[in-house]
């Protein structure tokens, strides 16, 4: 590796999404059946009958996941749906995974078998089939790399680029539940850290716990929104907090959006845990990430269809480009939306 | 991560293909489309009128490569070249790769600008479209994790399993070049760390060197059975020395195999390199991996079709099981062929 004279630039001084645009502004596609490329939850590739969807995520010991309060059968099993997540986001139904594994010497078979228990629970739950990957060791900690592979029908697909004005702005779930039980198994973790013989108290926060440790994939809400014959207008999952997704949509779109404060779908779990920390809920549901809800647009005239569901909240309404991203207080005020999202590349920094 | 008092299995105890068959013996594909999973050099996926064939490989910092000696651009396209080689032995062609990348604080965006350069050669070269990917930092190193994608008529594609008695065996090119190229580097390297001041003797030495750290994937020799009309019975790509692909076609094609050693094609710069080693050049070509030629086997009706080819060597040909898997050396020995191919999992023991 060179480290020349020339001036070398931090990578934190880009962070993720700076570096990704920097390496693939030049990225052209030359083949016809390349329907999409980088830039959406996962590249779509035009098989004649049906388009192929894949994506690809990986997991990293120390950045992604901390072995001290990861019990290996969820990495697994998260490790699957986290790839899942982004086949549904683009609406289409995941049918393959291949699962590469870099292991130091500190794992035993036995650890990796844990792994791929919930690797093979996650193929069961979500009915995929695992057809390859890689096996490898590695220097330090553990590395897990996947890649899902889904289908549909060219016409049901749906990308990040097409919101309109005027479309009604919905999300699955509930947001910032994943984020709060991150903070309590960190606080834990601290409390541990300094006094070996304790316990961590970790009951009664099942629910946040499940949201950070094994979260599922919205498989529910796209058999959902096929069988209501609906097919919204843009989609993605909400894997970096509703902030920085509904700034993908709208930098995408070219578009604007304003959600209401009020309108954001919050657990009581996760309210009763930020008090507990004295933070802000919505803090975590605008930029705590890794709840892996669907953030999609849907047309006015489909609003009928949807608007009774539990699991369904229209949070505001796409605007136009030079309205900007905003947030709308509950006392009224418009605050304009940032990407504070799960950042690694950029957490370095500190 | 649980450590409990039962007792755990070290994985250098299965090293990676026993460690593979563990965790996969069970796995079982549900989706009448899923046409091969686990279990050669990629997966095949029917869509109706083609075949996707997906692959996947991870390349991690000192243990498939060392920064001392392997240029960023180099390594970037490196990481293409071995899974466009995986899709080649299915005897499809590569369209598509998705590239993910974790990287450590000792990396400027300069240094990911260099390794996407390579990326982006090899797409060119190759004509491949790049479409996505994930970015990530890591603790400690570089690790790239690339899934290639091609596609194929069903009836072309090529599987290890469907090698038939009395087939003739070929490779093509010539073996044991990136094995010699690698001893080289590490020899330079270690008088390089004994002596700092010292320059590396790399001259002369291009060959080789290049087998090791710009390897090329078998994209002529795909193209050139296609235009001979030949469909070998079974391939795969030599990434880990001929006797364990070799071995790995008997076993899952319920064959034997008898091959010879004076028709393996041994490069003279390799034999060269061997001799200054005083190495027996048969044994990197048998052993050393990493060359990233086609293993394949033919219906003897084929055989006056590329009997004369420069490039494609008959090296022996398949037997019925019970005859085992055997080298006949140039004395008339027969001599059991063994797996001792490149396997980190296993060299960990060391």
């Amino acid at each position: 590796m060179k480290n020349d004279q020339k001036k070398l630039t931090e990578i934190s001084e880009l962070g993720e999404f700076g570096l990704i645009d920097q390496i693939t502004k030049d990225v052209k596609t030359k083949h016809k059946n390349t329907l999409k490329g980088v830039g959406d939850d996962a590249a779509v590739i035009d098989y004649g009958n049906t388009c192929s969807v894949v994506t690809t995520d990986l997991l990293i010991e120390g950045i992604h996941f901390n072995l001290i309060y990861t019990p290996l059968k969820h990495l697994g099993y998260k490790a699957v749906v986290v790839n899942l997540s982004d086949i549904y986001a683009m609406n289409a139904i995941p049918k393959q995974i291949t699962v590469s594994i870099a292991i130091s010497k500190k794992f035993a078979v036995e650890h990796i078998e844990e792994i791929y228990e919930g690797i093979k629970l996650a193929c069961e739950v979500y009915n995929i089939d695992l057809v390859g990957g890689d096996t490898s060791s590695s220097l330090t900690g553990l590395t897990i790399s996947v890649t899902a592979i889904g289908e549909a029908n060219k016409e049901d697909i749906v990308y990040r680029s097409t919101a309109q004005n005027t479309d009604i702005i919905c999300v699955t779930g509930n947001l910032g539940g994943a984020y709060m039980g991150l903070q309590l198994l960190e606080r834990e973790k601290e409390i541990f850290t300094a006094n070996p013989g304790t316990q961590p108290k970790l009951e009664g926060y099942d629910y946040i716990l499940q949201r950070q440790l094994k979260p599922e994939a919205r498989k529910d809400m796209v058999e959902l929104l096929k069988e209501l014959k609906i097919t919204p207008t843009a989609m993605i999952d909400i894997s970096d907090g509703l902030s920085s997704e509904l700034l993908h949509i709208c930098k995408n779109s070219n578009v604007g959006c304003k959600i209401f404060q009020d309108k954001i779908p919050i657990d009581l779990n996760t309210e009763k845990m930020a008090k507990e920390f004295k933070m802000e809920p919505l803090i975590a549901a605008l930029n705590g990430g890794e709840d892996y809800e669907l953030l999609f647009t849907l047309n006015g005239n489909d609003f009928d269809k949807i608007k009774d569901h539990a699991l369904i909240h229209p949070i505001g309404h796409i605007t136009g480009q030079k309205n900007g991203a905003v947030l709308i207080s509950e006392a009224g005020q418009a605050i304009p939306l940032q990407a504070q999202g799960w950042n690694p590349l950029k957490k370095e920094k500190k």
